[in-house]
Formats: structure tokens, sequence, C-alpha cells
């Protein structure tokens, strides 16, 4: 066996920007000089590059092609997507992130989307559905037999977080009753198992699941057992309508690689693999991120500038009003400001520390939440000990800042105030960290979503409300 | 089948904490009356929840257990860890977290400790091997034989980040030149294969890989067929040295259940599978979430304060310098915010928004570099795309702003000073959100720890002197 054909990503990535960087140095040179000979040197180099670039793309697995177009700018990823031959569109658009789909798709016309979508299973085609026109849905629907039909519509009726959602209908069965030699048998006249296979489905004559049975089972019982003998009857199995990220920590859990899932009459409607399930905990993990910031999806890197813009502006719009009030706090205290200025170079230093620190408790919380691992059970004990943190952070960052601002301003009042205004937004700080995300949760808000917003906005407000107040009662 | 098997986590939990909690209210009641007779009655009901809880622990799965002792405070979790039947305490370290482990470890003596770990498997020993006492891991090593020690050790020396830290020796293997039905023979002497097995690793006489053999392909082949022709030769393969994160990417992109691990002679030498890849995944997700604020480690949301103190301290140090910075350079301008103190008020305005817009850009830069997408040659185009994002949303919220500041102060040249150094200091901003993780990753390091730190300092420093700077030429 050859280790090479494990593709080494970043420098196939490389051999495709230099066919395709090649032609613009030829076609740089042509432009400035715009002589027909160059004109045909140009054409020829760039024929030449892109055939070889075209047979590349062709012999890579459609992950591969699909990692190559999100990396290249509009430009060039059509030049190299029109290079893709047309019979492996379908397996390479289910491979490509959302927004960079979306680039693709603009660029087919309907014909040549229904052709690849037809090259699709059904639960390939309700991955992608969302980004297909309408008639093209349509016009497949109808290219569709009864059986895959209903399929599809069931599969497009799941929402993104349900079991349904990520199921597939590749499933094997078998009876109960049969020995593992007809079952072989059987077997070998299927020739050929779905990817992922490592088990088969034992249902009833109704279709109801009785139980599974792995192939390592098949291939290390003796051929006379029966069936029934030999399967698995408490394998893990799920509902389509299940949460997605249940099944997710089942499988962690479990060590899964497939798994049925049934109706309410618990008869095998479809299954889940392991990769179905990494794909879904990669996305969850990246727009958990994404949203941290505020960016509504997984953004094309190399998207329009106006894409972008209605991508982000959400989360600025609400961050400009958080900063409007607490600009408004500090509005309250000009008088104060006025009198005493160095009240001013200080009070972003408490808002800040306070933001950071709570930002941290947050985020901790949010992961436990997560996990399913902390409720309002535990309300007293988390809030106890992440007081006891902050007060500990608080009387020593503060004190450490009560000593700068003395030698910088001479003033011990105002020291005083820095190291108590620190301590208790630190408490602030600690206290919203902990409520804001399990409040979020309780009303069943993801707490993902918008803690951090909300945090830095308490502590901001908080901070400053809390220092330019005490000074102004200490000092002023 | 059951789908009752299908845990549910949450209300497992809850009974745990019930059975817990009974005892309190018991106790709590004693304690106030302390009378013989409620103390006896106290024992007995404790008894008997102590006991159901025991029966329930050790029908449950190892990951389920370790998820219930997560989600326990320090004195539950360990009457819990002292109901768990000693000999499944080994599978049960090897699920939970570190800071975790580490408390449950603190809690059992070097014998206990060592029966724990001669439960596991040479692969398992090296993972929980870091929480191990020094003469613990000696023992360990001397009570192993020549074949494991050696396979220990080797474990043992590869750094986390390395296929070799993932990697099992449940590697199951046969010649290419027998048929099927003699591999089937070999294979019911067996009678059990390892978890996960989903394919046989097929070797020559000196221990080269030549091809993989999935059970797949047994079932569905004739029997008569020899190994060799029936295998696959083009499996994806890795060297114990190759990075751990490409591991997972190929594990991703080419759905993979198990794959061969080679030394540099081609001799196989373990296997990954995907359950080690999925929690690698969730861990390097978590390390990141965690990182982006500072957090060192995995946290046990129960630990002590002090713990959590020192798990948190060097991110505020950090965050106190930067904040300190920015104060000095509020400090250098306080003579323009003694003549016009509405700037005080706007000030942090035009430095959060700053930061905010910067730390969208680090997010989706960082991620894109985390995917090998992105990389200086596209520098040129990535900065046009995120200036002219600046650019318009500086225009579009700054003359916001700036109609706000002039209807709360009335001067236009404040208005005028607040648009335009929004619009600098956004352009500051994505120009340092691209930036600061590519010279990171350019420098080897993870863009992932500090870019957000780095750029938040650059946007508050530069976010005041633009404004003030701005405000002292124009307005002063």
């Amino acid at each position: 066996m050859d280790p090479k054909n494990k593709e080494n990503l970043s420098s196939l990535l490389q051999d495709v920007n230099e066919l395709l960087g090649k032609n613009k140095i030829v076609e740089d040179l042509v432009d400035k000089q715009e002589m027909p000979k160059q004109k045909l040197i140009k054409n020829l180099v760039q024929k030449q590059n892109l055939s070889a670039l075209g047979k590349l793309l062709n012999s890579l697995h459609p992950a591969d092609v699909a990692f190559i177009l999100e990396s290249l700018p509009l430009n060039d990823r059509l030049i190299v997507w029109d290079l893709v031959r047309a019979d492996r569109d379908g397996e390479i658009l289910i491979e490509v992130s959302d927004s960079v789909r979306q680039t693709l798709i603009a660029d087919m016309d309907n014909t040549e989307l229904l052709a690849a979508a037809e090259q699709l299973d059904t639960d390939e085609i309700a991955d992608i559905a969302a980004d297909l026109p309408e008639n093209v849905l349509q016009d497949l629907l109808e290219s569709l037999d009864a059986n895959n039909r209903k399929r599809l519509e069931s599969a497009l009726s799941y929402p993104e977080d349900q079991v349904g959602a990520l199921m597939d209908f590749d499933i094997v069965t078998i009876r109960d009753d049969i020995s593992l030699e007809v079952a072989l048998r059987y077997l070998r006249k299927i020739k050929k198992l779905p990817e992922l296979t490592d088990k088969l489905f034992v249902v009833s004559r109704s279709q109801k699941i009785l139980g599974v049975l792995p192939l390592k089972r098949i291939v290390v019982n003796e051929p006379d057992l029966i069936v029934k003998e030999v399967m698995s009857k408490d394998a893990v199995l799920f509902k389509a309508d299940d949460e997605a990220a249940e099944a997710a920590k089942a499988f962690e859990r479990y060590d899964l690689v497939t798994a049925p899932v049934v109706n309410d009459e618990d008869q095998l409607v479809g299954r889940i693999t392991v990769d179905a399930v990494m794909d879904y905990i990669r996305e969850e993990s990246d727009s958990n991120q994404l949203s941290m910031v505020g960016l509504r999806e997984d953004e094309d890197i190399f998207s329009s500038i106006w894409k972008s813009v209605q991508n982000r502006w959400a989360w600025l719009a609400i961050n400009l009003i958080t900063a409007l009030i607490a600009s408004r706090v500090i509005g309250a205290f000009e008088g104060s400001i006025e009198k005493i200025v160095a009240l001013a170079a200080l009070m972003p230093i408490v808002a800040g520390v306070g933001g950071n620190s709570g930002n941290q408790t947050t985020t901790m919380i949010v992961r436990a939440i997560a996990l399913g691992q902390v409720s309002l059970n535990h309300l007293r004990k988390l809030l106890f000990k992440e007081i006891g943190v902050a007060v500990l952070n608080g009387l020593l960052w503060g004190s450490v800042l009560g000593v700068i601002a003395f030698y910088l301003y001479g003033n011990t009042g105002l020291s005083i105030v820095m190291t108590t205004a620190m301590t208790l937004n630190l408490i602030l700080a600690a206290i919203m960290g902990v409520m804001i995300p399990l409040a979020m949760s309780k009303f069943g808000r993801d707490p993902a979503v918008g803690s951090s917003v909300l945090i830095t906005a308490m502590t901001d407000s908080g901070g400053f409300f809390i220092f330019l107040g005490l000074a102004t009662l200490v000092l002023v």
C-alpha cells in the first residue's frame, strides 16, 4: 500500500493555485503588451494548464474537490467548477459548505442542477434542498418514484436539529428466523453493502425492529446459528424526532458506527451513521464559535462585501446600542469627570477587566449547560464559587491597580475607589456570568448566542456606574 | 427492542441527585433534633438510598457514570465514586474529563489505583498516565509483560497532537494468500472481535501492511476467493508521527471507521478508530472555545476557588496590562477631555464597536486558517474585502452615532469627529483582524489563542487615540 494516497491538502491546493496562477502571469504579460503572438501563447498555455487541472480534479475524492472550491476566490472557484465533470456535480455539491454551495448553484442553469441532483440519494437531496430553486425542487420531486418521493418529503419535514434530518435510507434488513448461512447467501446476492454498514437491521414482517446483527457477529459465529440467537436486542435506537444533539452524544458515549431510526410504531424508517454525526458535531461547534461574535452563518471568506455586511450587521447594531447605554451612564457623571479628569482615563480598566472575567465565567457555564451537567439545582454552589473567585481577583488586581493609580495621580482616595470598584464589578460579572446563561437556558434559548454581549453590556455600564458613582460619593 | 435503553441522561442525573438528596433532607431533620430514634431512621434511609444508587450505577455504561461524576459537586461526587464497584474504576477513569479525573484519583490510594489501571488496555493507560502518581506508573510498567510494556512506552512517547497518541492496539491481522473461507474459520476461532472492527489488516510475514479487508467484503464475496483478490490496496493509512488534526480531517472527509497506523518501514503498529477521532475533535473544539477567553484548561465547574483563580489569572493579567496601556493613551489627552467632557462619554463607543468588528473578522480568518483554506497568497483579496466592509459599516454606523452625538451635544464638529474616528477605527480593526491571525500562523503559533486579546488591545488603544487625537486637532 502506498501511504501517498492520503492526499496532502495544502500541497494539493498549491498545485491548483499554480495551475490557475500560471494563467494569470501569462495573462498579465499579455495584457500589458497586447500582441497577437503572445495572445496565442497565452491561449495555448492556458488550455494546457486547464486540461491538466481538469484531470487532477477528476482524480480527486469529492470532499477534496469541495475543499479546493472553498479555498478559492470566486473567479478561480467558478473556473474550477466548470472543469469538474458534470456527473460529479452532485456528489461535490453535498460536500461544500452552505455559503459556497450557493455561489456554485448560482452559476448553474436549471437543467444542470436537475441533472446533478438526480445523481443523489434522497437523504442527500434533502441536505441541499434549501439551496435549490423552487422549480428545480418541484421537477425533482416529480422525477422520483413514489417511494423515494415519500422519503424525500419526510426528510424535508424534519428541522435541522432533529435526528430525521441526519437520517439516511441505506438500510439492509433481514428476518430473525433464518440461519447465518442463509443470511450470508443473501448478502452475497446483494453484492455490495452501503457505505459504513457495520450491522444489519433485524425486522419483523411488519418492519418492526427486533434487533441488530453486527457484521462482526456474522463472521465470528458458526453459520448454522439462527439470527435470533446471535443478534443484539439492546442496541441503541432513535426516533426520527429525537434531538440530533442527544443522538450525537449517544454516538460519542457508546462508540456507535450506525444506529436504526424508528417511528412511533417501532418500525424501521432509516439509519444514522457516524459520519453524519461527525458533520453535525463539527457544524454545531463552528456555528457556536461564529455566533459568539455575532456572525449569523458560516461566511464564505471570499464572499462579496455586501454579503458580509449583511451577515454581520445585526451584532454591530446591538453592540452600538449597549455602547450607547454605557455612554449615557458616563454622561450622567460628566460633572465629576470635569472635576477629576483622571476618572476618564481609569474607568475603561474597571469596565474591561470586568467584561473579561464575566466572559470566562459564562463560557464555562455555557459549556456545562451544553453538556447537560449544570442546572438551577446547583445555582447556590456555583454562585458561591464564582463570587469567591471574583472577590479574590478583585482584591488582588484591584490592589495592583490602586497602587498604579496612586503612583500616577498621587491621590489615596482615588486608589481606594479604584480597588473597591474593581472588586464590586468583578462580583457583578460573576453573578451575571452565572445567571444570564442559566436564565437563557431556563427560558428555552440557546445560551451560547448572545450571552457574551449581555455580559459585556452589564459589566461596561455597571463598571462605569460603580466606579464613577463611588468616585462622586467619596471624592467630589 | 426497547427504545428506553437509550438512557435519558438528564432524568438519570435527577434520579441520582434525588437518591443523594433524600439523605440530606433526613440529615437536616436529624441534625436539628438529634434524637437517637431519628438517627436510627436516618441511617436506615441513607443505607437504603445508597444501596439503590449503587445498583443503579453498576447497571450503567461507564460513559454515563462518568457523566454523573462530572455533574456532581465534589462531596456528592466522592460518595458516588465510592459506590462504584472497584472492578469498574478503570473503565470509568478513562471516560471522565482530565480535571474531574484528578479529583477522583486524589481520593484513591496507590493500591486501588494500581488495581484500576491494571484493568485497562495499554493505550488506555497511556491516556490517563499523566494523572497517575509517578510510583504507581512505575509499578504498572513493571507489572506488564514485555510486549505491552513496549507498547505503553511507545504510546507515552507521542505528544498529544500526533496520531500515535490516538492509536490503539486492537488489531486483527491476516495473510493475503488464504481464502475467505479460511479467514472466516480463523475469525470463528477468535470468537470476539475488538470494538469498532470494520476491517482486518492484511500483512506480510514481516508485518508490512499489504491492504485492508473490510468485513463488508468478507460477507458479500464467495468464500473460495483469495484475500488478495478481495482486499482494498488503496486504503487511507497513517504514520504514528502524523499530525492528529490531519488524521481527523481525513476521517471526516473519507468517512472512515478505522485506519491502520504504520512505522517508517510500513509495518503495522496499531490502528486509529473513529471514536478516538471524535473525542479528539470534541476536545480540540472545546479547548479552542476555552482558550478564546483565556481559560487554560477544561475547568471542573465544581473545582475549588483557588484552582479556578489559577486557571484564569494569566488572561486577566494580560487584560490588565492592555487596559493600562489604553488608559495611558486617554491620559495623554486629559487636557482635551477637561475642555470637552463629552469626549469621555463618547470614546468607549468608538473603541467598543471597533473591538467587536475586529473580533468578527478574526474569528472568520482563524477558522479559515484551521481549515487550511487561507494563506498569505490571498492576503490582498482578504484585506480588500475586509476594509470594504469596514468602510461601509464605518460610514453607516458612524453616521448614526454622529447624528446621536449632535442630538446630545449640539456640536457639529464633534459629530464629524465621531463619524470619522469610527470609520478609521473599523478600518484599523479590519486590517488587524486579518493580519494578526495570519502573522501568528506564519510564525507557527496557534492563531486561536490570544488573537482576540491582541485585536481588542489594538482597537481599544487605537480607538481612543484616533478619536481623542482627531478631537484635539479639530475641536480643541
